[in-house]
């Protein structure tokens, strides 16, 4: 394991961004990133994983009781009627024959529940994936260059559940400020056996127990605050791997606090920027678990599908797994 | 094809709801309708579709770009940045060791794009999915019972495109006003051979060209306004096929304007709160219809999974087909 | 002072109802309630008291930093930009001849800061203001009778700031769960001399000093939690006095805790529903007091006029106060 | 009056920015631009016309209703119940002793309906008001320097309505690219008498009639379309009058198609950074102008305050002239 000056987190995320980069790998115009490594083989792949038939929903919900409160103005989502079942029985709504209705609409930060990062969302010292710069990809319009619809499509291949909490954790669960290294996944990799193989172009979960303690505790500090997560030396597992994407069941997919003395998100730095890594955040793996930890088989057809929102830097999904 | 009475749609809603009922085929608390159909099995059929392992989004785009007018407060998806590139460029976000950032919030109504009608959407003289009371189901708080959560899990399967437009349109394409019949489905599926049967469990995609028109001549009245789709007397076959969900390229899944003198929408009034069928609208089957038609097989896994809004009556989703 | 029996809300809320009623005072078809007391006259008598001409704002700021927490979906506004100077600059608009741009959106519970109850805000056992059952007033299209619009004209006149927390606190700030009652107004009124007088058709604002110890301590439980306010005993001074609207600084008007074992609101039961009365909530008196004790002159001229969503049962407010 | 060169709008913001910039006047750091017209003395000259009492809104509905069609994502105001009446008569509230509430939340542009223009709304080659860089002032934190709530106390004075429809027009409306020049104000002034003088601090309210043909004959292209309005010639005068504010019935105040062959709100874009003038949009003049009329007197005390949304680069405003 690589030592970290933990005075220094302009100088390892440099240093990291310099040995792990993908930047022009696959051409100047590239806006897919990592997910190049998901090929129609790979889809093939996962597709052959379905035995069972069993299809499980890794999304947490989205709603006005989730984990946000505000920072940065990520709310939770707000969910409001424009019609309901009182309003059809009441006879106010104005149709014929009988027929009534509800509907809905939302107000929701992008990121606020179940979600991918794009390529747009994080930049270093102003560029962005690929060598562009940040501003001519994300303006007030939007991300007009990796915008997350330019992922709408690829994502559905082979899944991976690596479940850290249970290899290392107590009763499932990672301690907050936990960082789990490439030897940690390496050795969960080992445990789990052979379904559990990770490599190129294959969706990676992590599962550090984070949200069950959330789920039995209450959210408290779950956004923003202290959790396990990949340490920022992995930034290295993470390019050698070749992996297509990424996600944890914690708010910020890095260990919090950062390991760091002063520092925000810093493998973010390396990963979203400089890998084209995607990203996934507050995906929810306890049913997950439980299922391949009682069949021991820990690969699966994942769809991961991000709404495809114009011009944004991240969007919900309701990621599913087929086992 | 059974006759309509164009001046009396409630007579024929009532008759079609007697004839089609599923209330209580899955019990008193069933919350899923004609999902319940979508096992397992059907789900290693669907998987065992993929052979070449290519994947379309069957999504159209979340934009203010998109239909809507403000029927009813639908209006399109409006998309902001919380912060930019160029915020971070400047330096103005305050984080360290020079990471930028950009995030984004969305407001949208739930069924301004791709969406699933969940089962909650429509009522019957008060009466919702079951036999229950509208406003039992779906108050201001949202629907309690059958909210789109509730289906969260389940939409992977196996699905199939009849390109009805391909089969008795003109380049494709059906005309405004056109009802599609039971015979124009069963036709359409003798033409497209084998890997178009459709059965108990299927996701029947129906594309009627409504779409590429509007792509090509601009939205127009595309939301709400005259369209190809559904005829009412299809009621009876959507029952008899057992099908666990079927969505249109169309605004509203039925034929515009409706076959009755008055009506608004009367074939929903039947299989949403009576059959508790899965509806899907505005999908876009172009890029699928044109990969079916160059490879004969018009067979796929499709994953539709919803985003689980807790509550909603609807939702958007990005479904994926992979062949 | 009349006693309450802590165990028994209902009866008290029934009997103050009945001793307090408007209903029918200013016709069946009223939708003004208490501002019918709020006359051309009163508008004179209000202009006069400018004799300096300085203005103050009473608004709180609307944004993200507010007291709200998420109570029954009521979030702080989320406030984001459509465009900014950085893409101006950026040259990104696509305007000519240098024109640039910013512009904006913002997203809010109608009640999240400064604001005006409407008389849809509030019913007693499902009837409304005058009279009229609650579902045939407000619908998920919004209060179609009593909607903040049919005030939006009116609330301009003479304004009396009563200090409360100046006369009974400590450093001019009442303790939380000190309820105000009708002897403290007196005496209060007493103490500030004849400007403070109140009577027919006056718009009173209550200081409490809630807001300032909320600003020097932070918001805490501001949002729904403990606070001085008014007395459940009050409602017979607010009818005698025919005032046309009552404010506050304090989050929701009444004292919190209740007066009563298991209650919520109990003074909004009455005065709203049976009075008629506008109530402001989260309005801010401080620079108004301070102002008031250094020139001993209470009252003013006050332009309140909410923003006319149409329909809505509450609505923000700039009120200003010009001396 | 001044001859423009239709090619060269450039160069005749160019010059009239040189002519009437203000620019340093009331120091570096000011933020009021005209609004350091609008003092105490004037205030005390508005409330001194208050002689009837009569208070009229000048606001237009904000509501799903409006002339906004989605141009750079300005919707309709979108406002949804979080409770009704419905819920509360059906007892789903959860509330004790009988109480029951409706409540609401809304989305919308901040320049959707009547309002003012913030400082930071327009910039000159990335410059805004007292010669700022844009992308100091406005990000997407929003306005930093000029925020609207920088205005919010001071907006009350003395207002006085130039109905130019009703001199100029044929039954009181202008033609849409009618340009209202200073000779046309001036005239109108003098017809109209005494109480239309403008001064200095005055707070100007330009009737062309164009909302009432808007409300005749629907919105039509209201929003950005055709219209009369303010001619770019006109900065001088606005400049030299030395007003607080101006205000017009129309969506843009000036006039439009602009008087340019390829421009677009070239008088905003003068005086906006460069006198840091004051503009209202989409205010309703017509019962104000009839009541004026009527009675012969013009000017008023008008109250207009901003709701504060902090850093908005414009407000919603409900103006209330009394009389």
């Amino acid at each position: 394991m690589r030592e970290l000056d933990r005075a220094d987190p302009a100088g390892a995320v440099a240093a990291a961004a310099k040995r792990c980069s993908n930047w022009g790998r696959w051409g100047a115009d590239d806006v897919l990133g990592t997910l190049n490594f998901l090929d129609d083989a790979k889809r093939r792949e996962g597709a052959a994983l379905v035995r069972r038939g069993a299809s499980l929903s890794l999304a947490q919900s989205f709603d006005a009781n989730g984990p946000q409160h505000g920072w940065r103005r990520r709310t939770n989502p707000v969910h409001t009627m424009l019609d309901t079942g009182l309003d059809a029985e009441r006879g106010v709504q104005g149709f014929p024959h009988g027929i009534g209705g509800a509907d809905d609409v939302i107000f929701m930060p992008l990121q606020a529940s179940t979600q991918w990062d794009g390529l747009g969302h994080i930049f270093d010292h102003g560029m962005a994936w690929n060598g562009r710069r940040a501003g001519d990809v994300v303006t007030s319009l939007g991300d007009s260059v990796t915008g997350i619809e330019t992922a709408a499509a690829h994502i559905a291949g082979r899944g991976v559940l690596l479940d850290v909490g249970r290899a290392f954790g107590v009763d499932g669960e990672l301690p907050d400020g936990f960082p789990i290294t490439a030897e940690h996944l390496d050795e969960t990799i080992a445990a789990q056996g052979e379904s559990a193989r990770v490599g190129r172009g294959d969706l990676v979960c992590v599962r550090t127990g984070r949200l069950a303690r959330a789920r039995r505790e209450g959210w408290g500090e779950y956004a923003g605050g202290p959790s396990p997560g990949l340490s920022f030396t992995t930034a290295d597992w993470l390019h050698a791997a070749e992996i297509a994407g990424i996600a944890t069941d914690t708010w910020g997919f890095e260990v919090r606090p950062n390991e760091f003395d002063e520092a925000f998100q810093p493998l973010h730095q390396v990963v979203i920027p400089h890998l084209g890594l995607f990203i996934g955040e507050m995906w929810d793996f306890d049913a997950l678990a439980a299922d391949c930890a009682a069949d021991g088989v820990w690969d699966f057809f994942l769809t991961a599908a991000p709404l495809p929102v114009t011009g944004a830097v991240g969007a919900p999904v309701n990621p599913i797994a087929v086992k």
